[in-house]
């Protein structure tokens, strides 16, 4: 058994403050879809992803030349390239390329998780290489799931408990924080039919009145890859190539 | 089937302000122990009681004679009559008389929803109590847990699922806010032996630590009283005194 390291997860952006710490690894969820989308875009070769929180930022980096994803509500903004589907993040779109991204929760998440030791990107996708990397670093980590607006939503915390789940096993302890209990409560209740539970959370009815739920089964699925994006100042990159440098 | 009231779940005072609207009835629930105790004091006979936020208030209503009770983390302030524990709100502590009150989570989360249309106390002492009024009054209801420190806690999440659950049978509906879908998902996985795993939460470990969960049970008990304390004004009394004023 290894030195008890706390898993906290941390509900809504609203509350973060309260769980900061320097010394963390971070793992910031928006399953629909904001780190789906990105863990997608370095499964299809892109160079960099600059999240940003504001539009007025987003449109900034457009004037410079850059390619942006801009959504809020899950409408793409007139001004963008593309949306926050991660069908959007195809090779052709995003391969080789910085891409500028903002979304309606998930990308201030990233910037508000700064000033930990590591801020990684969480999705189903890469879900057992973010365990295996977590696991082999030995610290505590915190997972931050992005919500609704500051209120706490189901798909990203339905997240976090499996992840939750995934690293105590690994660690052999249980967790005294309430919100790593409940999360892995849910986790428990939920995953013997996932799709089927998560018809209803909030976030599916928001996409399904734009016809934009085409993702739930994709941004759903275990490990598809062993990428994990991570901040490196202000941009996204994967994490090998963060090692390197 | 009535019309469709919300029902929301607030996890934590950082949150409220997402929450907050003028129309709906507020639940405040600090199950472990402010709620708890505040519904008890009214079982034994105290007149009113009046919650404040800080100890600098509760020590200036000492200073005027007061009876006080006032707590921080669970211990009991030297300035104070009496703490926390329900099982101070004896008939003789407080019958008949105006209490002050102060604890680390619950008496901020009353003042907070000051602006709601009514705000009430909730424990499963009186559970049945507030769903035979809530349904009466045929109005949005947002239950407000008091949490710790600004996080979620489970207790006060697991009384907001049987609240929740209880209110959408009488009112033959589902919700689609995830907080209260989340919460009756816990109580359902609760509530088998709710005992048994109340025994996890962080509190219950926080209390033992200081000798001070014997109220454990007490607190789980359901439908000791028919009374419920609301708020007029800056004080709490019982919903029979607010009906005829």
């Amino acid at each position: 058994m290894s030195k008890k390291n706390q898993v906290e997860v941390c509900f809504t952006p609203a509350t973060y403050q309260y769980f900061e710490k320097k010394e963390a690894i971070v793992v910031v969820v928006d399953i629909l879809r904001a780190t789906s989308a990105i863990v997608t875009a370095f499964m299809n070769g892109v160079n960099k992803i600059i999240p940003v929180g504001t539009l007025e930022e987003a449109k900034a980096y457009k004037a410079k030349g850059f390619k942006v994803a801009a959504e809020r509500d899950g409408i793409v903004r007139d001004f963008a390239d593309f949306g926050n589907s991660p069908y959007n993040f195809t090779p052709k779109n995003v391969g080789g390329r910085d891409i500028v991204y903002s979304t309606t929760n998930g990308t201030q998440s990233i910037m508000m998780s700064k000033g930990s030791h590591q801020v990684l990107i969480g999705a189903y996708l890469n879900h057992q290489a973010l365990v295996d990397y977590i696991v082999s670093q030995e610290r505590d980590v915190i997972i931050f799931c992005a919500g609704w607006k500051n209120k706490f939503n189901l798909e990203d915390s339905l997240f976090a408990g499996s992840l939750a789940e995934s690293l105590l096993d690994h660690w052999a302890f249980t967790t005294q924080c309430d919100s790593t209990l409940a999360s892995i409560d849910l986790w428990d209740a939920a995953n013997t039919d996932l799709i089927d539970y998560i018809d209803k959370v909030a976030q599916r009815h928001r996409l399904a009145k734009n016809g934009l739920d085409d993702v739930i089964e994709y941004c759903h699925t275990f490990n598809k890859t062993n990428l994990i994006p991570i901040l490196k100042e202000n941009y996204l990159i994967e994490i090998s190539n963060y090692e390197e440098q």
